[in-house]
């Protein structure tokens, strides 16, 4: 019924790729619909049209995603995009249902690494249970992006009776980490190669929706959770703190770093409280709560889980380290940026 | 309650505004919140929360914006990208609801000039009856993006009842266009300023659910429509003939082009078929309904709206022109690229 299956000849992507017509056409169909399935991306013309959502309120996110390289030990920036608005829904929360991709090409990017890419968001989707329903794509001359830039958003739906949240926060309440922190950033850094050292360092970029399911399950007053991405730890605790009034102490040895990863941050300076991650939130639970929380999260495929602080009245909006030797620091945000384009 | 209020001194980005620390935080207190409003924007950290949607199914719908230059003559490159995905929405016969935003940046972007695009989409989601409810914010080093880069995301529900699509289409249906076609791409055009002419031609770009939702009420059994954006008028009806298997037969007379856009086409030796349009779709409804549907658009603010065409079942998958002298001429699909970086 259809007079489908115009070649894909060309090896690079060209501007042609991006206006709309044969060109488009043949790299929507031979790339796009190829990793990601074209039933949902073709009904509708430019929308996406699915089933009525579950009951529950939406959550919405959206991230563009920069990084440099595109691929780097244990993933890429496709894999990144989807994980990435997966966990934002994950951590307000809400099941992540549907996702949309826009992609930013440069001239001359090769069609085989888009390939790899787009597979790579097929197989993160299809992990996490989520469906890439539409995309857009556009070309820019040489010189306009630097190889791909991915925009991700997601829809999810937050069940009834979740409602994690700043003012559900109280003193006393126990800070959970789900895992090491600190190897997305570094193992991004390491990729570039114009550092004077080298590690193997993966990033620890996956999806933690099922972690997150696990711990509203074992602790269904969970009070507030957040992926501790661009900024690092430090940033979100910052920001827990600034948007609830009060203060969070955190223990410097119950925060898990790898090894290698440790390594990498003392030589070059760098404080792993400060570096992003992809894989790995911050939660806060009810003191009572903790131990159940940590386990479920152990249970569900985070075997570092642990309670690395506690959330204090005093020194109100502010984030204090105390460390091994029992002396304490001030964290404070991140003021400049010592690791640009790490997502 | 909260500590808030880094002030943004700089008058240019820089890559520490893209770091997630505290200049992250002032650009988007300083520039985003400013224009958006913060409520919904910070709640559950990266995520929107948001009540659960009226009933119906929904439609999920992205576009990536490298327009060239980034303001022009009737729009930028903010109220497009929100029109953009508005229209996605509506002409999949959605009311919509919700925007996300995320915005990649060129170190030593203007801060006055991101101001100005913020509000132009703030004005936009406000005439369109959408709030932006999430955002995301890179930014990559000078050379690596030209100005800014802007990817909406949206979220609508279609009524119950509304089942818009190529499935719909019959032999003999009316084609319909909402307006005059061309002036987007030629408005871009011109003000790149790198032409031997110059027109005051101004983008059609603007939201057209309001048209769409009376098209609707007035012709229920609406059957197809398509906001005529990149590869023009030419490319969305060759996609209703191979999405349909049928033909589409269009007159050149009935369809409508400002004169100073027509004059710079033939000037460009450009087909206006084959130009951008912003804010112009086609919709295809029973012959019966033709007269009531044109009535309805007219009265909604499209003066200009018309039947084209209709739909035939010979030639099939093809689009023919019939010329005012009588002849007919094939339209095909797009192959190069005569308007690269036009949305």
């Amino acid at each position: 019924m259809r007079a489908r299956g115009h070649r894909l000849l060309d090896s690079q992507v060209t501007l042609a790729h991006g206006a709309g017509g044969k060109a488009s056409a043949a790299l929507v169909e031979n790339v796009f619909f190829e990793a990601f399935g074209g039933a949902a991306l073709t009904a509708a013309g430019d929308s996406a049209v699915l089933a009525a959502p579950p009951a529950g309120r939406l959550a919405m996110s959206t991230d563009s995603y920069v990084v440099n390289p595109v691929e780097f030990p244990g993933g890429d920036i496709g894999e990144l995009a989807v994980n990435g608005t997966v966990n934002d829904l994950a951590v307000a929360g809400a099941r992540p249902l549907h996702l949309t991709a826009g992609f930013i090409l440069e001239e001359g990017l090769e069609i085989d690494l888009l390939r790899r890419i787009c597979a790579s968001m097929a197989a993160a989707a299809d992990a996490a249970g989520v469906a890439i329903v539409a995309g857009d794509t556009k070309v820019v001359p040489r010189g306009a992006a630097d190889r791909l830039y991915v925009t991700t958003a997601g829809v999810g739906v937050i069940p009834p009776g979740r409602d994690p949240g700043p003012h559900r926060v109280r003193a006393g309440d126990a800070v959970i980490l789900s895992g090491p922190i600190a190897d997305h950033g570094m193992a991004v850094m390491m990729a570039r190669g114009d550092l004077a050292i080298s590690a193997p360092i993966e990033s620890d970029t996956r999806p933690v929706h099922t972690l997150v399911e696990a711990l509203f399950e074992a602790v269904p007053d969970t009070a507030w959770l957040r992926d501790a991405t661009r900024g690092g730890l430090a940033t979100v605790l910052n920001e827990l703190a600034r948007d609830t009034g009060l203060g969070v102490a955190i223990e410097d040895a119950a925060i898990a770093v790898h090894d290698m990863t440790r390594a990498a941050c003392d030589m070059l300076g760098i404080d792993p409280l400060y570096v992003a991650n992809e894989g790995t939130f911050a939660a806060v639970v009810p003191a009572a709560g903790a131990e159940a929380a940590v386990a479920a999260l152990v249970a569900a495929g985070a075997p570092d889980a642990a309670v690395v602080g506690r959330v204090v009245a005093e020194p109100a909006e502010s984030v204090v380290l105390v460390t091994g030797f029992g002396g304490t620091r001030m964290v404070d945000m991140l003021v400049g940026d010592p690791l640009p384009r790490i997502c």
